[in-house]
């Protein structure tokens, strides 16, 4: 077996454009926390340059192949392309998806675009920072668009594509009333709504519906914000952007991807969401969003590994037992274990 | 506007079986992290009794209508049916989506059965805490079986269900690629498979595809255990458990809930786990589990709440602004951060 490549061997390459470098890169961020933070703070000074764009979406909406699809958009108007595709419970990680949807798209042997997609076994929050640095290395390997795909139907899975520059939610007529249900999760962070396989029956429905939810609900639903889960830094930076964010008219826009219908509309509204954003200041108070979101991350893992390094043995098992045989209750065992963690 | 009910007053009306306490106390619970102790706390020596199912799947596989039908057998038999439909993405919560699903299964103005959907918005961390909650009172509001049903499409909703006594995963044929795909996380966790819509076509393909996957993959699943993300107390139990569970044969059950075939079978199949987990132990290692699970999201969130409130105030503006001029990384601007916090 060859050597591993030094970690300064990758950061040098991905910066220099090495694909292989880069693949290699994002395994190991994906793999390793202690590696994702040298190679992070290898290329940070080279990241902010790409448009970070999320897509989500109900699975069954078509997003992968919309993503394709626009690529090759992109592709044709010779700029490059990174895509993450997201999805926390699929047993593919970079290997075998990854071939398939090259092969299948077309991009196969395009240096100019690069398809990645991260399946880790490790809970939300590590997903959560891998996908980010994943991005980050996309955006400082000089790809010109990276966009960041993920399955719209998990609280965390939503959250990862909402921090893009731009939000594309992917929706589909006639999946079923589940599926086809609009989330308020969903219109809350839209910044443009594609309705997918838009030759099917009842399309026309489902723009109207959309169209509808955003004349009434619209407004309310930017104030509450992208994130609901009371972080601080979050919040502020979504109230300071709030006012600008208003003149953004959110279009609702019909696509087929498999055969390439209204892909060049999709373009457009992303490249003239992406002036939008720099001209309005809302580029620099969402990427203040994205990096508080990330700082926050961060912190939150580490403070949780350290409680578990500070936990005194056995008091998790003897709390348990206690709680088995009735003799104390869940919140009062935590408040138990908090207390023995501040002493 | 007449006065809220003491907490006292609804804990004893939910004990005493009074649904419309119950109703209340899971409203407290879901919207109030300070009022969820004060009446866990009241009802936990009362809870332990109840068959405790998690069903969760593929947005489209008819999960519902499937839980509908089940709580119909069930209450043929006499026994006493509370459900708890999560849905973190939903806009409905409570009100609308509950009459509606009580009136379209018939279950309207039977006290026997207690259909509640919950959807809070303070994201994955207090959903999943709300929902713990929630199957608590069910329990101690003496419901024979407590069915937590959950999109199993995001980790966080996935681990929600996971901790039942018994795991229902339902499939379907024919949702495309990306729904259809046996996703590897829901491999793991199932104690039983439903093939819904087993009258469609391609059904047998899914149900020999699912077979053949545990024939290969059954045993390194099991041993991979249910939790990923490295809660040691999740571990040890699953590690005592894992004897045991060698013997339990999982079944895959075709179902079509719309009409109700196979209800009865699955029905059967969830009464012969039971009895195997009462008989082999692992009913014990799987509430141990369970309640080690509940205490770790309690110590988390007392954790992460404790880190704000000790946060140097400017700090972390101070800080994603340094980011934003690319004078610090992500990772140095986090290990900042927990600096501050421990000095």
């Amino acid at each position: 077996m060859p050597k591993p490549a030094p970690t300064q061997q990758l950061i040098d390459g991905l910066l220099k454009g090495d694909r292989l470098a880069l693949a290699r890169a994002i395994s190991r961020v994906e793999d390793d926390a202690a590696e994702a933070a040298r190679i992070v703070r290898g290329v940070f000074a080279q990241t902010g340059r790409a448009h970070l764009i999320g897509v989500t979406g109900a699975p069954g909406t078509g997003k992968s192949t919309l993503v394709s699809a626009l690529a090759e958009r992109y592709r044709a108007q010779g700029l490059t392309v990174g895509v993450l595709a997201v999805d926390p419970t699929s047993p593919f990680s970079g290997g075998a998806l990854l071939g398939d949807r090259v092969r299948m798209t077309g991009h196969s042997g395009d240096a100019g675009v690069f398809i990645r997609s991260m399946a880790t076994r490790r809970g939300t929050g590590g997903l959560a920072r891998a996908s980010a640095d994943a991005m980050l290395l996309l955006d400082a390997g000089g790809f010109d668009r990276v966009i960041v795909e993920t399955v719209g139907a998990g609280q965390a899975e939503i959250e990862i594509a909402s921090v893009a520059d731009t939000v594309v939610v992917v929706e589909a007529p006639g999946l079923g009333d589940e599926v086809q249900a609009i989330k308020a999760g969903l219109l809350e962070i839209a910044d443009i709504f594609a309705v997918n396989k838009a030759d099917r029956k009842g399309a026309g429905r489902t723009v109207a519906a959309l169209e509808m939810m955003l004349e009434t609900g619209g407004a309310a639903a930017q104030v509450r914000s992208i994130f609901h889960h009371g972080q601080r830094m979050a919040m502020e930076a979504a109230a300071s952007e709030t006012d600008a964010e208003e003149r953004w008219p959110i279009p609702v826009l019909e696509t087929v991807a498999v055969s390439g219908g209204g892909v060049d509309q999709l373009r457009d509204a992303l490249e003239r969401h992406w002036a939008w954003l720099e001209g309005s200041g809302a580029r620099s108070a969402r990427e203040g969003r994205r990096l508080g979101h990330m700082l926050q991350t961060l912190v939150q893992a580490e403070v949780l590994a350290r409680m578990e390094r500070t936990l005194p043995p056995g008091l998790r098992s003897d709390l348990v037992e206690g709680m088995m045989r009735r003799q104390i209750d869940p919140y009062s065992a935590a408040a138990e274990m908090v207390k023995k963690l501040s002493g």
